[in-house]
């Protein structure tokens, strides 16, 4: 069932339990902003050039997997991290597994799958959890397993921590 | 010892022997491009807001990680990958282990770790690489560990493959 996180700006490693689901929104890619990024970052013909990618092995133009990635980033900014929060150490795995298309609306949601509290820095835990990027069909066409630190609710701590 | 890969369009599978290290150039970001990138895709203060950035634990702008990973794709792409290559299935491990200020010089290098022919599609092979971003004084600001298939030269299939 999925659950609902507080405001950004309230949001605490107390928020994110083991199992915990949350929604986070859907997003879509132009076409017109698929090839900038492409171009930019990622220039291969598949995510660069509609018409060499519609003879080649998806009939079109897919986007680069790394934008469908930083497109997601801005849901995962505002619906799962906390609101002035640590940096990520990074992810632990990150699949790309069908072709993502101009204007195919994804939609996101993450799982916790550990959230553990630092022994050395007791003001914060590590959360670590499943993202899922699914297509209209319900498909997944990226997952991944980020990881990121969070600080603890202040009352939470103890006297020196 | 560095190795050479043949010109993009020539490299195949049998280029990317086990331990062979390749240098993949170097690039560097601007803090205009760190700030236009992370306001669409990584809106957190410390890659999006100078100012605010300053007051906190970096004590100036750091890119977004992403930002990182992408602006490292076209030397993966121009130095490392074949020419109309295959779609990679995703990346093992990706870690953030220092910050990235604007104009910094980053180099990157990659490490062949595994590379195993496919025995259902044997026209490719699975290449894992281990690829460093370093900084100036030569420390790793960013690591990951991608899978790449990469098609086998014509001449080492046996007839019906």
């Amino acid at each position: 069932m999925n659950q609902t996180l507080p405001p950004a700006t309230e949001r605490h490693f107390e928020d994110y339990p083991v199992g915990a689901v949350f929604d986070l929104g859907s997003f879509s890619l132009s076409e017109d902003e698929m090839l900038g990024f492409a171009r930019r970052y990622d220039p291969q013909t598949m995510h660069t050039d509609p018409a060499s990618a519609a003879q080649g092995p998806f009939g079109g133009l897919i986007a680069s997997g790394w934008h469908t990635v930083a497109a997601l980033m801005p849901l995962i900014v505002h619906n799962f991290l906390p609101h002035g929060g640590l940096v990520s150490p990074g992810i632990d795995e990150l699949r790309w597994l069908l072709p993502v298309r101009p204007d195919e609306t994804l939609r996101a949601q993450g799982t916790v799958t550990e959230a553990r509290r630092s022994r050395s820095r007791p003001d914060r835990g590590l959360v670590r959890s499943f993202v899922e990027v699914l297509n209209e069909a319900g498909e997944p066409v990226m997952t991944m397993r980020p990881m990121n630190f969070i600080r603890c609710r202040p009352e939470s701590l103890a006297p020196g921590d």
